[in-house]
């Protein structure tokens, strides 16, 4: 059965429940951020930043919450047109399978039609299966494979 | 045997040698761009745009053009970081197998610990198998794979 | 009289009546852009570039063009905010002294109290006195003044 | 008599030079600013941000602090080319006089002519006299004036 979800763009008074499913985000991937970078990303997504933005899926019911997506644009060199990058996707565990997910890559996919981008794109392990398997329905397979350096020290 | 490259970025007089990298680059993938996106590339990578940046390479000995790199700066969310995608990379075909594509990408990690990015990061088809080995040694073994939805009409 | 103006962002079908406005604005400051730097700034302005966006002002009864607004989002020093720099501001002589401007700037001040934006900020000739009439009574008196210095040959 | 100044990027290494010269900068315009405001800041200005940057002038014999400036780069309409705003510039109180502010000013411009920049724009107090000396030395006399509101509340 499927979550009737409210999806909205995150504002300066969602700090607690965006924390509580950052965390969950973060708690999954098994990575711990520096309290300055957690707050510097929450000053980036509710500071007008043209160019990182969040949204937050919430039960149409309860009003709780189901689920966060961060995503960023950048401009690339193939077209004129800005792509998008889904950086974050997360659910909480108690709605997983209920399409809250895929309600949000496609209310993103619908927003980039609209804006004009020319790609949405976004990266997972190679191993993650469960995420494989909807990202393989929404967006066919993946035919690329994405090499990274670390840079910082 | 190494080439000699000297790595310099691209300035509004060089239209000419990188127009004929560009289109070396877009035969390889066999794509053809109009004209009007070629053109608003251009401008982009020579009007001071920060998003987006191009170098050449070019023979020590006879000033010949041996490769081209485009790169694009954009935000992310797990650090206060800027990253870097390496979003073209092209080296003559009579230039392959002599570093310069190593050696354009050495470039830019350096920059980037410089500028205090983040990550450096591509992509490349997965069954490009040259290309692979090259990444391969520069970046270890891809673990991530890319999903993409076109958006334009 | 008040016109009842509908205001709206651009999209792509709208190049027509965006370049008639355009073209009025040019002429109102007597400058003549060359057609390739109309066309990038069209591409610009609807490729979703997210730093650069236009707003069209319309007749809620004809559907007739009545004004253009083009505003520009950078990042600042003295907050971790963004500000939104209003660059042009366009009226038709026919729909002039209805309020048009002035609803145009308002409907960006909300916008930007609703994104979280810094300021709102915009450059007008010290001797455009009709202008400065409105840009007293939404702004208040202006107090800074602007140096420039051309760089391009 | 000038000083001999060398100007340089930030770093991560100048945090503590970098403070004291926004310490005074702040002091001289009557404005504190909060801790995580400042800490931002920096984050922003040495975290490879491609919008902001900072430079610092320090003297040639005694590696003494001298002055700092602050620069955003931005889109704008009337030409495909970035511009620059010079947001930032200070002189401690022992260095003024001496050519350095100047020598901040025309290296950003000489460095906007390398980038291809359009122009380089900066604001300052219609009644702020002595820099506005200065200004209408390196730039003219200012024409336009800035009108703002500001959106937080």
């Amino acid at each position: 059965m499927k979550a009737q979800a409210i999806l909205r763009p995150l504002t300066e008074g969602d700090r607690p429940v965006w924390q509580s499913l950052w965390d969950g985000y973060c708690a999954f991937y098994k990575v711990r951020l520096p309290a300055p970078v957690i707050d510097g990303l929450w000053e980036k997504l509710t500071s007008g930043d043209p160019a990182i933005h969040g949204m937050l899926a919430e039960s149409a019911e309860t009003g709780e919450a189901l689920g966060l997506m961060h995503y960023v644009l950048h401009p690339h060199t193939w077209s004129l047109k800005t792509v998008c990058y889904l950086e974050d996707l997360f659910v909480t565990e108690a709605a997983r399978g209920q399409g809250v997910g895929r309600a949000l890559i496609e209310w993103l996919a619908a927003r980039g039609r609209d804006e004009g981008w020319f790609r949405l794109y976004w990266h997972t392990d190679e191993d993650n299966e469960t995420a494989r398997l909807l990202y393989d329905r929404v967006a066919g397979p993946a035919t690329m494979v994405r090499y990274a350096i670390p840079l910082t020290k």
